[in-house]
């Protein structure tokens, strides 16, 4: 973040770019609760978890928490779990942790004032100005993944930009992890959908990183978003990805999925409630399993649209609460993971505006995870091409934003002022011709055409230029380095499991 | 802001929004320098002024000052202003003042905590889906008029939308007057450019305040910006509106317009600089003209491009100069003003991202007056109608955001939180049934139509639904009452100036 970092820029490319860099808030987090209010929150959520419970469907699941004292009753599946135990397993979670990269240049830090920037995950579909909306394919993914390899202020990648639904669902997450390993060196997630899916990723990552599972466990490197089927549930396929990944020591972002009106109360109070107490539910069942398996507390709180009921992203309502949950997770120690959202169906001012309320809402609220920050489009079901530039901008201008103002004699330019006399200008002063070329943000999107050559040379908007940025880095793209044995090894796995997968379905 | 405002909507109607209401933020300011630092700009602004000096390019400005204490030099029309006549002066002007409107239920409070949203002002073009881009005519400027009358969260006229190019530039300043004074209620700006168009402004408001110029001067009803002329000047226009609005107890908005790169030093920190020893040396010479005149601390602080000369706006510079004028502004114990900007040449996402970062930068900055907040396009070239409509929906978004969370048993929600059984849903809940109306923000502009929808109705983009919507709210327009002898009157002085300024041109 410092000015050095700044001034090393890439040699000339087609798109200009901030280079790779962590990035940390380093101002106060808004406060929007009182203390006491975010107290009470948190202890309405334990009265939720003391007196009404959670359902966890799967057996084992059961077993790990009743072995650690939670009680059950008369509803099957229903844990009570009081709040003396959930408090004991919550002080086993690490506030924050270093998360590793196949290429270690690139692991992160989860926790803190670090913010880490993930791709958008999980679309069924993908979109370009070219092709309209469409079913992903298997080529478009690496496509998009080449992308976010490309695209330095996108930290992580997040578990599929998108379906490719040319390939069987049974073993599409061994070609999800086999691209990821291959086209990126960043930090990736896992596709936690059950058992086989989460246990092939800790394998597979193992491989890469050179090292078996146990040595995975000394250093995170998986990390797998656990939603809560909300109100008050964690199904089968979701506790699977919890056991297996805080058995070996990796990463559970635990994420209700609480919109305000229909999986939660109509009332931001209520659903921070419910939220915080599934969040503590999912908590103490990874605390048990493995004490201090790493964890975060996740929000992807907003509201349904009440005339419709359709969700409603990038709200008011949204914004809010992603701050008061930042609130939430530090009181209880806990790195904070949010999203930037929007609802629009194509990258237009709607899409810009809800993705910015979102992001401020992490800035505001020192998120130290924000997932889905490049490429959403549409709810959540279209990965954008164009949106994913667009994005990429809105973070680098976020990024840039955070990094402290500097205030010493070179910039307070005392002898530039003198200099320029009334009517005079500062383009020619030598302080200005030291620094014009890295003392301002230099936008990778954004026009500054007057409107005459604007209009003379097409008119083109920002999506437009968005579709010309994305073809332009895509045919720079480079593949990061790998040791071709464990290029092997991986492919080895990949074919060996799908056999697996092929002769179980008969 | 509380939530029974909220609940007060307005009879059904076209457009659904906000019922009109002042804006506070109740949250602390964003603090990206410390308070140190903030003392070392505004001592180095004070070193400017006593140092290097300010040119005031008119005689009576120049004498007014002198009188109170200034230094004149060798150079013509250069005045030096000690730190400790700066600082006397200074203490003059009032932290927090009330402004006056034609209907006193729309009376504004600049200061405090208090966020004042004003429409463009001063753009040279119009522009609107069906049209295009062109000079505007005093017909469209009344429409836009009526629009910025009828869209409640925008508080404030800024002095003429845009320019009327069907009309005579001596005279269209009272055309502007009385269209502000018939089609609106609200506060407008004065078209301070020289004294006898801000004198116009002040007669005009007396009449439509039924009281004198005496009288005006009780309560501030009058604003002009002042802009001064980029580096350490101010011109002989502005001067003048100076003068008549402090001689008349009416507010000067000083506002430099510094560019870093062009009209400041290539460095936040010196352009704060700058910037702040403009800014006092008219706060300066308002308080030697009328000492407690009101006046607003205004930044405009941004950066060039630096490979095209061009201005760059809603930039990651422009965001942090706001937030840091802020701190600077309330140090010097001023109302602060800033801006909503934006360099795109549509109504595209670029236009809405730059908008939201600054924006958020008055929000966090705490800016009392956002000038521009609703229309600008185009670097501030051209006023939009869908723009306007945008900007809008993105004010009223910020101000839910402001609204604090409430926390009680009612929000808390609990009754709800157990009455609905893991698998269940919200929707049918007794507590959803008394709330779903109000609970949440309704939105103005945005779609949350699933994406085959959207598609069967026409795949309107947020510019095609602004266009839309400006259309249907004008066709709803109510002109506000006005007392028939003040129309006259109002009708009388403007026909008398037109002659006498038809005379004066032989």
């Amino acid at each position: 973040m410092s000015r050095r970092r700044h001034r090393e820029r890439r040699k000339p490319a087609a798109i200009e770019q901030l280079p790779w860099q962590l990035v940390r808030n380093p101002y106060s987090p808004m406060e929007l609760l009182s203390v006491d209010q975010v107290e009470t929150i948190i202890e309405s959520a334990l009265d939720v978890l003391e007196q009404y419970g959670m359902a966890y469907l799967h057996d084992r699941g059961r077993e790990i928490l009743i072995a650690a004292g939670a009680e059950t009753g008369k509803e099957p599946q229903m844990l009570r779990l009081d709040r003396v135990l959930v408090r004991e397993l919550l002080a086993q979670a690490p506030a924050q942790f270093e998360l590793h990269a196949r290429d270690p240049a690139k692991n992160l830090v989860i926790g803190g004032n670090h913010m880490v920037f993930a791709s958008v995950g999980g679309p069924a579909f993908v979109s370009d100005l070219d092709r309209g909306r469409r079913p992903g394919s298997y080529a478009e993914l690496c496509d998009y993944m080449r992308l976010v390899q490309s695209l330095n202020i996108i930290h992580q990648e997040a578990g599929g930009c998108f379906e490719p639904m040319d390939l069987p669902p049974e073993s599409r997450h061994l070609d999800l992890y086999l691209a990821q390993m291959t086209l990126l060196d960043k930090s990736c997630h896992a596709y936690p959908l059950g058992r086989d899916r989460t246990r092939d990723c800790l394998e597979m990552n193992a491989i890469a990183l050179g090292t078996d599972i146990e040595g995975l466990a000394k250093k995170p490197t998986v990390l797998g978003i656990i939603n809560t089927n909300s109100p008050r549930q964690l199904d089968i396929p979701m506790s699977e990805a919890v056991i297996e990944l805080s058995s070996a020591g990796q990463v559970s972002c635990i994420t209700p999925f609480t919109l305000a009106g229909s999986m939660s109360p109509t009332a931001i109070a209520g659903t921070l409630v419910q939220q915080t107490a599934e969040v503590l539910a999912v908590v103490a069942l990874s605390q048990a399993i493995r004490p201090g398996a790493p964890v975060l507390y996740g929000s992807f709180a907003s509201n349904v649209d009440m005339k419709s009921g359709a969700p409603a992203l990038g709200t008011p309502e949204y914004t809010k609460m992603t701050i008061a949950s930042g609130q939430i997770a530090r009181a209880l120690g806990l790195p904070f993971r949010s999203s930037s959202t929007n609802t629009s169906n194509c990258v237009d001012a709607q899409s810009a505006y809800e993705s910015e309320m979102s992001l401020w809402g992490c800035a505001m609220g020192h998120a130290n995870l924000v997932v889905h920050s490049a490429g959403w489009l549409e709810s959540g079901l279209t990965a954008s091409f164009e949106k994913l530039i667009v994005d990429a901008e809105m973070l680098q201008m976020m990024t840039e934003t955070l990094r402290p103002i500097e205030v010493n004699s070179d910039e307070l330019a005392m002898d530039a002022i003198e200099e320029v006399q009334p009517g005079g200008h500062h383009f020619g002063t030598s302080h200005t011709l030291e620094r014009y070329e890295s003392a301002f943000y230099t936008s990778m999107l954004s026009s500054r055409q007057n409107f005459e050559t604007w209009e003379e040379t097409g008119s083109k908007d920002t999506a437009v230029r968005a579709n010309e940025a994305w073809k332009a880095l895509l045919a720079e793209y480079q593949q990061p380095a790998i040791d071709p044995a464990i290029n092997e090894q991986l492919k080895d796995y990949v074919e060996r499991r799908k056999l697996d997968i092929e002769r179980s379905s008969f």
